[in-house]
C-alpha cells in the first residue's frame, strides 16, 4: 500500500453545495481535480483548498461533450502523471426541468439524459481505467461515487426529464458496480432525498422551516468519504440520506 | 360511450413477437396502425389482420427521429381523421447491446436511450393529445401501454446501454401515469421477465428446455388487452410476467 | 383438461367488498367455498350465488387458528371429495390498527402477523397440496392469489402492525411463487393501493370525492380472474391497482 | 451536549460475528449492555471489553419474551440510572430455517416473526422512550440500528420463515423511522447481503473462496458507528453491504 500522497481524486460537478463539500473533504487526503462547466463554480473552492494547505486544480469541462472530457483528462494525466486515481465523484446535477409533459420540448427532455446518462458514461469511461490501475496500491478500494436523488427511484408528475436521467444514471451505476466490483473498484450510489442547505435555498420554506431541515452538504461529504474508506469485504452499493424531518 | 368502430389503436415496434401478437389482439376490436423502422416487420402482419377481417396499416417509422414520427402521425391523422385513439402501445425494443463497459462506444451506450427514452418521448408527445381527446367517449379508458424488461429494474453487468434505456423508459412512464392518470388516461408498464417464444429463440436452451419455458407473446397481448379494459377505478400501473419456470 | 365443473375454488376473507366480488366472479365457473370468522359475512353472498344458479357454501373459520382451519378443510374435503381445487384466494384483511408505536400493545402489534402471516401460512399449507393435485387437469394453472395493500411495500408511521403483517404476507407469497411456480401452481400478489368502494366507505372523502375515486371491488375480482386464467408461460407475480386519481 | 460518558448503548443479539464487533466498537465510546439468550454468547465479549478498559455488562435475555425483556430493562435501569441511552442495536438473527414449505411446521414458520417481529417490537418498546429522553443531550442523535439481510427484500424459495420475519422487521423499522425521525431519533436498517466472516463460516466455499469474499463484521461495526454519528440533517435510513465479489 502506497502513501496517500501518491494518489489523487476527481470531483465532477462542483458548485456551492455537495461538490464543494466533497472536494474540501477529499482534499484533506488527496489532491483534487474539480470539474465544472463554468470556472466560477470551482475557482473559489480551489483557493479555499490551497489556503488550507491542500492541492487542487480546476478544469472547465462540459461532461456531456466527448471532446471536452478528453481534453480534461489529457490535462489531468499531465498534471498527475506520477499519481494514481483513488476516488472519482460524479455529482453532476444537470438542469432541473419541471413542467407538464406536453409543454416539455425534446431538448428539455433530453437534458436529463445528457447530464446523467451521457455525461456519466463519458466520465466513467475516463476514470475506470485509472481506478482499475490503482487497485493494487490504493490505501482504500478505488471508488466511483455517484450522486442520485429522490428522482432516481420515483418518476413524479412533470419530472420526466430529470427522473429519466437519474434512473439512467442509477442503472448505469448498478451495472458498473456489478462489473467492476469484483475487480476491486467500489461503485456506490447515494440517494439524496431532500434539499441541500446552501445559500440559494436559504429561504426555501422546507419542512416547515425546521432547524436542520435541509441536508448539510458537509454531512454528504462525510458519507462519501465513509463510502470511499470501506474495505472490499464490505461495499455499500446504495444508501439514502435525508433530513430527520423529511417526509418519505 | 361510442362504438368501438369509432376508435383506433397504434402499436409501435412490431416484429415477430410481442408487437405482432398485440396488433392481432387489438385488431379484433380496433383498426391498428403498425409502426416499425422496416416495412418487412409489419407487412405480413397487416396482411394477416386484413385476412381475418380487420383493418390495419403499416407506416415505416423511426421512432427516435422527430421528423419520422411527425410524418407518421400526419399520415395517421389523415387515415383516421374521423376516429379517436383508444390505445397506444410502445413496444420498441431497441438494439440489445451487451459488452464490457470499457469496450462500449458512446454510440452504443446511447442506443438504449435513443430507443427507450427519446423514442418514447416522441411517441408519447404524439399520442397523449389524441388519448386525452378520446377520454370522454372511449369504450375503455384510453391507454398508453409500455413494454419493459428485466432490465427496467436491474442494471446487470455489461448491460449499461439497455438498462439505462429501460430505466429511463420506466421513469418517464411513471411520470406520465402520475400526470395523465387523473385526466383519465391509463399509462401502464409491463415488466417482461423472460425470453419470448418466437422462431428466432426456438432453439435457445432457456430454462432447461422446459415446455412453455419461454413467454407466449399471445399471452402478453392478452395482458395488454386486459390492462386496456380496466376501468378507471382500478388502474394497474405495473405488472410483471414471466414463465412459471423462470428464476427470479 | 377436465371440465370446469370438476373443480372448485376457495375464498378466505369475505365481507362486503373484495371477497364478495371475487366469490361472485369465480362462482360463474366454479363452486366456491367462502371462509369468514363470522357467518354473517358470507351468508348473504352464499344466497346471492345460489340465486344466480351457482354453488357455494360458507364455513365459519378463524384462519389464524390451526384447529379451525383443519376443521374447515375436513368439511371442504367431504363436500368436494370428487372435485379438485382450481383457485384459492387469500383476502384476509385483519384488524387495521393505526396508533403511535408507544401506545401499541403487543397483542395489537401481533394482530398484523396473526392475520397475514400465520393465517396465510395455515391457509397455504391446506390449499397447496390440493392445488398441486390439480395441476395436471386444471383448465387454468391452479392459482393461489393474495390480497396485498399499500402497506405491503411501505411501513408508514403508526402502521407497524398492519405493515409488518402485509410485508410478511408478501415475503411468504414470493417464497411460494418461487417454490411452487415451477411445479405449475400460480402464486400471485395484488397490491391494492386505495380505498375499496363499499357501503362502509361511501362517505369517506377520498380523492376529493372524485367519481370512481375508490376502487371497484368488481374490478379487483376481474383482475383476480385474469390472473387465474393466465397460462403458465406467462405468470404475473405482482400487479398493483389503484384509482386513476390516487396519489402514489 | 453532554460528555459521552453520560451515555450508554445496548446491543441485542451478540455472538461471534456482527454483535461482538458492534459491541467492541461502541464500547470505545459508551458502556455497552450485551443481550443474548445464552450467557456463553456474551461472556467472553464482556471480558474483552473490560480488558481493553471499557465497561460492559451482559444480561441473559430472550427478546421474544415480554417478561425476559422487562427483567433485562429493570436491570439496565438500575445499572445505568444516571446515564442516558445513545444507541440501541437490534442484531437478533433468529433461527435460520430453510426447508420446503410443505415440510415447514407452524412453529418453524413463526420462528422468523418471533425473532424479528415480536422480539423487535419488545426491544423497540423498551429502548425508544430512553432514546427519546436522550435527544436533547446526546452527542449524536440517539440511534436504533437494525440488522437486515438479503431476505429483507427477497422471499426466496424455502425461506418463508426467515424472509417473513425479516420483511416484518423492515416494515416495523420503516414505520419507526417515519414516526421517531422527526423527534430526533435515528432509525436505520442495514441490509447485510453476504456471509459474515466468522470461525463458523471459515470453510464455507463462498464466492469461490475469493479473499475477503465474506463480510468483515468489524466493517459492519464501522458502518453502524458511522450511522450513529450522522447528524440529524443527514439520516441514512437504509444501506446495503456486501463483499466486492458477491453476486447481486
Amino acid at each position: 500500500m502506497a502513501a496517500a500522497s501518491n494518489f489523487f481524486s476527481i470531483v465532477a460537478g462542483v458548485g456551492a453545495g455537495t461538490g464543494r463539500s466533497v472536494a474540501l473533504k477529499f482534499a484533506k487526503t488527496y489532491p483534487v481535480v474539480l470539474l465544472a462547466r463554468n470556472p466560477q463554480n470551482y475557482e473559489s473552492i480551489v483557493q479555499e483548498i490551497k489556503a488550507s494547505g491542500g492541492h487542487a486544480i480546476g478544469i472547465a469541462t462540459d461532461v456531456s461533450s466527448p471532446q471536452s472530457v478528453t481534453n480534461a483528462f489529457s490535462e489531468i494525466q499531465k498534471e498527475f502523471k506520477d499519481k494514481k486515481l483513488a476516488a472519482a465523484i460524479y455529482n453532476v446535477g444537470g438542469r432541473f426541468v419541471t413542467k407538464p409533459f406536453l409543454e416539455l420540448t425534446l431538448e428539455e427532455y433530453e437534458t436529463g439524459f445528457e447530464s446523467n446518462g451521457k455525461g456519466f458514461y463519458l466520465f466513467a469511461q475516463a476514470v475506470l481505467p485509472l481506478l482499475l490501475d490503482a487497485v493494487p496500491s490504493s490505501p482504500h478500494p478505488p471508488s466511483l461515487i455517484i450522486t442520485g436523488a429522490t428522482a432516481s427511484l420515483r418518476g413524479s408528475a412533470k419530472m420526466a426529464s430529470f427522473a429519466s436521467g437519474k434512473f439512467a444514471l442509477r442503472a448505469t451505476g448498478q451495472s458498473l458496480a456489478r462489473e467492476f466490483g469484483p475487480m476491486g473498484v467500489h461503485v456506490a450510489h447515494a440517494l439524496i432525498d431532500g434539499v441541500i442547505d446552501i445559500p440559494r435555498t436559504k429561504d426555501w420554506p422546507i419542512n416547515g422551516g425546521a432547524p436542520d431541515g435541509k441536508i448539510s452538504s458537509d454531512a454528504i461529504a462525510d458519507s462519501y468519504w465513509y463510502l470511499h474508506t470501506q474495505p472490499r469485504s464490505h461495499f455499500t452499493q446504495e444508501l439514502d440520506c435525508r433530513p430527520y424531518v423529511e417526509k418519505f
